[in-house]
């Protein structure tokens, strides 16, 4: 039987976790930040990193935690270079951060063609994929990486978790092509630590390769597993060590000390982010077969990937995208009941009225 | 027992590579490309793409069989942006046009910070990790990725090949933290079509999930393979998209149809390259812990991940320089008795001397 969902409207979805964030002493701007990528993330089918997924995470990292500091302002450095800022966000909301860097890439791409914006002293920013969707949306190719909050995963050939889950997310300016931006968003590990707690959970095995026990073995018991491995052997953990050298030249230190404060005044905890906009124009030779338009080229040549008796084949992005043309069917944001009821602890927290399960419509 | 290389003097070598490319028509600028991309990988152990290979591709796809033109010129074409150059390389030798687009990468991103060149109408360059190597030796982080010459990759949850094993290089400038530049090389299949024949020929079977038989059902004989998987499932699939998007971008056309010419006089066959520099200065915030340089920050990271009994996982590049380290105590570039043979058939047909392989020293 498929899942049941509750539909949420957008604006009351929006009026909780602007309260929520507010209640915490973040400011309006930074809350309403929050709730854009809350929003993108539900509406997109991402229910990983949810409203709920974020206010847990400023429970455990953040400002309960200190590792954010609700209000901060950003510091832009001063630098020699035009396409190129970097930041000392000095632990800004990261959601607010991110939108704030995604819209500077762009407008240095319009004048540069490229633009690349690094960030130091940075708190999480969630979903990747919703910024780097969002500049592909508007026609523009976007990249982003971060370093993961924990060091969770084990180097090839390692025993001990000294990388963190370290997502990449690509977007391409697709939706002229195929009705949608390609989205490319993953971690590098083949799985996230609560898929492993949901299995455990459930009774489930865990997928070969994917974790590893205390002496850091392979195993497939969920109740074993305490670290992760990376997806694709080498090559994931290539892709690992990309955010974590992109971090170490930013401002990033030490992954087994990241978010864990302790008593060293000269260490540093923080994450980074690194972000980068291309305009497609700065890409493009013009001299596109049969003469198609860039875009009719790039449609072209997915129909073709996906063509050839390949077309039961997905993009990366299709799935996000048809959850959001669920979404706005529905007329509204879903969440399962689970959801709901956590949203409503945050409701309340907030001194808000929490939704009633029994009367938002299903779907 | 080891095998038995024999000690080839690199000037040596840079005669016969100069005089093979010589001898079918490019200009000696060009020859001299091909020889230094071709030293360099042999130097570092990079057999895959030495210059056995490059002229053997250039008797399949290149001068011999009209993909690639001797002599052609680069055409820069106009655009509106300073970060960014986009050209049509005339079907240029790629060794050539790789070697000047990662110079102009550099230029660009010591005035901009990032400096990108993407390039249409291009013929292969081999041994992207070469390119990107060299700029991080030189203190930059680089990336190159380009399309593979045929579709030989089977998208993920598809049948028939549309996707080249499309590859990417990453480069880090990490000489002054570990000795040598992490350089991240890989294709996205799990493994390339020579090493399938090369099973074939040694009765072995293939490793799982890397290829698929012509009803397009994964296999592990090499004899019943037909196509190659990504490695990685969807996340190895993404990472091969990610090459055909941007060459698509670019002005590349029907993957199906790269390097196979037909008669259609509209349709396109190249491949693209995107090149990418960006100086460590400017992603840098400065403040690392404990006071440290950029380089001894990185230092502390790698470090770190390497450390807690990880002291025996590696470093992407380190097999690269401990080759390059073994050649320099060796005098001189490594090849197998079949490769000094292969080696000295090019020279035969070019008019020069043989190597006697009883005469090269040996290791």
């Amino acid at each position: 039987m498929p899942e049941t969902f509750h539909v949420v409207a957008p604006a009351a979805h929006e009026r909780l976790v602007v309260a929520a964030y507010r209640h915490r002493g973040f400011e309006e701007a930074e809350a309403r930040q929050a709730a854009r990528l809350a929003t993108a993330a539900t509406r997109h089918g991402i229910r990983t990193h949810n409203a709920i997924k974020a206010l847990h995470l400023d429970d455990l990292f953040g400002s309960r935690a200190g590792g954010c500091r609700p209000g901060a302002t950003i510091r832009r450095l001063p630098s020699r270079f035009d396409a190129c800022e970097v930041w000392d966000a000095d632990r800004k909301l990261g959601q607010a951060v991110a939108w704030e860097a995604i819209e500077t890439c762009i407008a240095l791409a319009d004048v540069h063609g490229s633009g690349t914006v690094s960030v130091d002293n940075a708190f999480h920013y969630l979903w990747g994929g919703g910024y780097v969707m969002e500049a592909a949306r508007r026609g523009y190719l976007a990249y982003t990486n971060c370093t993961a909050a924990l060091a969770e995963v084990v180097p090839f050939g390692g025993v001990f978790p000294t990388l963190g889950t370290n997502p990449h997310s690509w977007g391409f300016p697709t939706t002229a092509a195929v009705g949608f931006p390609v989205v490319i968003d993953w971690a590098t590990s083949v799985i996230a630590m609560g898929r492993v707690q949901q299995l455990a959970r459930e009774g489930k095995p865990l997928p070969a390769e994917a974790a590893v026990d205390e002496a850091g073995r392979p195993t497939t018991d969920p109740h074993r597993a305490v670290s992760l491995l990376p997806f694709g052997g080498h090559k994931g953990y290539g892709l690992s060590l990309i955010n974590e050298l992109v971090a170490g030249l930013i401002g990033g230190s030490l992954p087994t000390l990241r978010s864990c404060p302790g008593g060293d005044p000269g260490e540093r905890h923080c994450c980074t982010f690194f972000f980068q906009v291309i305009h497609p124009d700065a890409i493009s030779g013009g001299a596109f077969a049969h003469g198609r338009s860039q875009a009719e080229n790039v449609r072209a040549v997915l129909a073709d990937i996906l063509g050839h008796g390949n077309e039961r084949c997905r993009l990366p992005g299709q799935p996000e995208a048809e959850a959001a043309a669920r979404c706005d069917r529905s007329g509204g944001l879903l969440f399962s009941t689970a959801e709901v009821e956590a949203l409503n602890e945050f409701a309340r927290a907030a001194g808000l009225e929490p939704f009633d399960v029994a009367t938002l419509p299903r779907v």
